[in-house]
């Protein structure tokens, strides 16, 4: 018996006879978090951009940096990419290049918010050509889907404005409506339109869709293939994001999450790094859905961060890990004895079946589940140790 | 020539061209701000309640109270009702001593947050002996509603959790739904339902409904007689509150306002006394869809403070004029002007429409609507002057 | 040996080489928590209280409250007071009632804010006999400190105003000084006071010490013997608190702790309940303090909640074990890896040192150590199942 | 009788007589706001830079636009520069321009966050090279100071950390009160320096100064040449700022302001644009401490906005308009019927007092100042119609 073996042992006896460690395994071993093509690059904050050694230089060195986080967690099979940021001639050879180091494109996210034309809205501008000009890159962005077969098209509107009286409010909401409604009709068999809110910036005084109630409102007109997307960092403080989590995944439109955290902004931090207990309330939902039959979930588990002055690879590979262990935690809440305390309506015993769970050491699972996919049991010592970095700053300075 | 019209002269002639003053003035004098039955009494924070003399002892003499702001201010005509706070055995009793000095019996009130049952919600309590005592009250609600002649229901429900995993959040959902399906059931002709939401407090952990989204969501699902209603302090800090009115107006989904202001939390200030431009935008959104020939509007405009230490008439008084002076305000913006520089995109001269707009003394525009409505030029000096406040002090207290 | 044992053993042995935790364990053993008299009655929102059988029905009784904390915790052996919530004619009585159960007086926490005055200020009231009133106040309860053994001023001010130009600030802030001065004046050797601040409520406009910084420059300018007081859950969104406690430390004036937590505004929860990672990097800044010999701290631990639904004991006792977890893992981090990571300027090595010991299941330290202390392993568990609650559920309502 | 004349006298006779206008209009005469060079220049938030046709070239250029700006407001008669944005060869040349457009060289900014150096800190970076580095950066800026005419030094500091445990605390407080020490040695006769705080960004966990407390703390330790500077956009929400100037003043240690507005975060918008009434709130503060014979002050009134899309030089005579016509209400607040109310305690009375100087339109006052400054009525208008903007646009693309 391995020594990972052994410790995993002596943690499921420790587990409560409710707790199902065998299905919680088989569920971390499924688990798919998806890397961001940008969060391999240089970003910086309005006041400064870092210099990094080793950033890479095109989409295919972001891919290769992916695969270094795929390789040390094995859960990270997928990359996003950012249009024009990835922007190639042949997406036939980014699609080989992908699959070539285990990897697969995941979702396409669009970019209307780099020209100048996009500082006064995208498919809210006042002018229909900027309006058809947005509309076209949607269109390239559905194409690029089609060749690489990615099935999910990400949209986050920078559009809003930044003093009262810039626009009128109501005519933005029916372009926007007009332009999300022409976006959906451009969507094929098995694709979907995730929906992104963000409550302020970069816009100032009013972001066009500023919060999941109305992406949701939105979502629901245009039919099926439009969910919410949900950036943990989008939120007013204080926002229980947890609830916002349960309510979309009753009403079916729980498309994806982007993950990260923020300490009072919109700060693209590590996720889990500021309040890892909400991580943990997040997946807790996820979970009691994942176990009730009346719900069926297709939920896209997506990083979206910007790694100022972390190095990224590390940063990233923290980031799955960080995932990885708030589900682990999360699959182990003893369920029963907590719906028993919720129903006695026992308030301090049904907290305290998230507080053990959350308290839960669970690295020898989490090992266990690495010895299963092949991986290190510690990642981030591992990449850290290959000489990745050194390598990569070397070939990249040339 | 008096004095009033003079002044009222001299201001026309400051005003643009475009602007239709006798047009804001018609509207102006059918104006209706709706006070609450309960901002007469003394209310008081968690920590302490004030002493108030010459407090009203029951709802007859909150009438009372009512009436001089109605005498004073013209449009303040209706006082919403709080049940049980303001159950009487004779409702006929009341309508008539509400007729009797001039107003009518506004919104009612249902209270679903005083009884030790109900800290663990009302529609969404776990048990169903609760949850089927919450829709008896808010069928005595209804059933006042028909003896009083009131058309709307207010509902604020205080339902939340105080900590994670208190209760399991889609079920509360479910109970939620379907509390409010019963409800609307219960609604006669002419009759409506307008649901509140409110971020947080008193539930510390999760409100059942914490913002417009979720409320409309409902609302949609109800039907026509189900609509949002916004009180101005149960946002998130920074939250852009005329944009969601925005968004409800162009939804059909505005039932209504509960006016008031806050600095940090949900502290029911005088409505305007923090930020009277926000106010002003509010009012903004609202005059431009009065003038949408494209939009109906049903709006409630009720005051919902609760006045800690300010003098309750007086201060009721203030948020009257105050609500005025927005609404009045936002009638005189140039909208014409402001078209052409949102078309032309010219930001600083869009915001310049409002700011001018903001910035304008409408005195003596407001008197000369006081002195059509027959109340004097200025309200709360008048009310001050006229002793009621030392009577009403000796006689309540015998 | 005993299974704890076993199990600590085992625990010792995961351990980095560098981390004594003997030297924690005697730190543990030492540790001290005062729990709040206040804490054990029925508290509530400004919308309701909650009736809970039980509940004490004067200061003795809450003294035998808290003597259950201690009797399970074995580390909350002083009961801060409130005056006059708890004022008694025969403070020796209370003094010796105290030691029978094992307890002292701690704190003594001043009230000035239950009375019609008070809603315009206390120390800062326009008139003098307020401010007067306020000192004799004061005056009592360095009299009751002296005849108790207390040797901690706790001064909460709910000063503040609720409107702009209700009262002169710059008047105010004088006469705060002179009326802090003269409290200073009070005290004998040995005694301190501690300044609370509060970001907003119970006034809605301005607090009159509003943050660290003005509770700071008071304590400054009066001398040793007064120091801040940080509740946890008086701050603005988003504020580093540990960053606060840090300046503190540094500056020689971290007084003492009001522990609780909180989602939206100050809720008084459950400490640790809404993000136990804060606590922990709290702790983690006086662990540092406690190694490093240029430092001298004398802190008053103390919480500080209102248990609105939850029961009163088991929460508080909830509370001290999440303290005590706390400091436990903060006592257990790598110091010297920490240190180095550091001076390496490695910032994700840096903080995988925190987020190791934050993620350590120190259940097998507090184990041991509650061995030693001669409590149960599991304080909550064992208290509920003591049937003390149902013996003075039927004892306190006769 | 000019038109403004008339339309003053007719303004000056609706003032209560307590108020003393001609003593307002002489310090409107006196007022002074000072420009930032930087305004005039394009700037982005971290997504994106909106090129700006027309945008000055080098500091030269932004002189000549500030000129402007000066040119129709008259009271913007210095510019604040930024190094080493700003910086020239020959600083007696760049004085020399400044006279010759009939403006001054105001605070000379330092840039302590634009090498990547400094993404770990400036004076608190852990290595003592780049805290060096940082001192030298601070000795350049005070002989430009010296070189210029300067008097003032203004610090802002990036520093921070973005993930718990990346640096200690307490070591960070120490290197920056030893470099601010450095720094105010540095400071010759008349020469001040400016510390300036800020809650958040960009550092995304801690901020080494993030509020008034901790600069004025430094402040003070250092001695009179150093004073805080308030940008109020620099504040968590809900902070009441018009008490922290109360604070300052009477502490003596108000040393200036950055003047913007905020919707959420940080945005840099227009003085004014989104709470006007807050402005004007501070304003009082200012004017009640100028009347008060035991206050001295010196304030430093400078602007420092990003102007991401309105057209820079319009924007900022909006921003001193609006700067000069909050002093100017502020300015004829009755403050005799105002101080008589406060004692009263008659905080309606009090409120209304504020709230009838803010409604009040000051607009004739303000005709009649520019008239006696001999700028247009109306700046901004001028200004648009001066043809001026064409110009630039056409040279700078030259």
């Amino acid at each position: 018996m391995t020594s990972i073996e052994k410790r995993y042992q002596a943690f499921c006896e420790t587990l409560p006879e409710s707790v199902d460690v065998e299905a919680a395994k088989e569920r971390l071993l499924k688990q798919h978090v998806e890397t961001p093509s940008w969060g391999y690059g240089a970003m910086g904050t309005r006041f400064y951009t870092l210099h990094k050694p080793g950033a890479p230089r095109n989409v295919f060195e972001k891919f290769e940096d992916a695969a270094q986080v795929q390789k040390y967690t094995g859960i990270a099979r997928s990359v996003a990419i950012h249009i024009p940021w990835d922007k190639v001639d042949d997406y036939e050879e980014l699609k080989q290049h992908a699959q070539s180091l285990g990897l697969s494109v995941g979702a396409v996210n669009a970019n209307l918010f780099q020209e100048d034309d996009y500082v006064w809205g995208s498919l809210t501008h006042p002018k229909a050509h900027v309006r058809e000009r947005a509309l076209a890159h949607l269109a390239e962005c559905v194409d690029i889907m089609n060749k690489t077969g990615s099935t999910i098209l990400s949209l986050w509107f920078a559009d809003g404005t930044n003093y009262p009286g810039q626009d009128d409010f109501r005519a933005r909401k029916h372009r926007m409506e007009e332009g999300l409604a022409k976006t959906y009709a451009m969507l094929g068999e098995g694709q979907r339109m995730l929906i992104e809110y963000k409550f302020f910036e970069p816009a100032f005084y009013h972001t066009d869709i500023p919060d999941w109630g109305l992406a949701t409102l939105y979502a629901k007109k245009l039919g099926p293939k439009a969910q919410t997307l949900v950036d943990l960092g989008h939120h007013p403080q204080g926002t229980n994001i947890e609830y916002i989590i349960a309510i979309l995944i009753d009403e079916g439109k729980l498309g994806g999450f982007h993950f990260n955290n923020r300490k009072y902004a919109d700060d693209d931090l590590t996720t889990s790094s500021i309040n890892p207990y909400e991580l943990f309330l997040i997946f807790n939902e996820i979970v009691a859905a994942e176990q009730d039959p009346a719900i069926e979930l297709d939920i896209a588990y997506m990083i979206d961060q910007c790694h100022y002055i972390k190095p990224n690879i590390e940063a990233m590979i923290q980031s799955v890990v960080n995932i990885q262990t708030a589900y682990a935690k999360a699959l182990l809440v003893d369920r029963k004895r907590l719906k028993e305390a919720q129903e006695n309506m026992d308030m301090i015993e049904a907290e305290e079946c998230l507080v053990e769970a959350f308290n839960r050491d669970v690295t020898p699972l989490l090992e266990k589940v690495r010895e299963e996919l092949g991986v290190p049991a510690n990642p981030r010592k591992a990449f850290r140790e290959s000489g990745y970095m050194a390598r990569i700053i070397e070939q990249r300075s040339r």
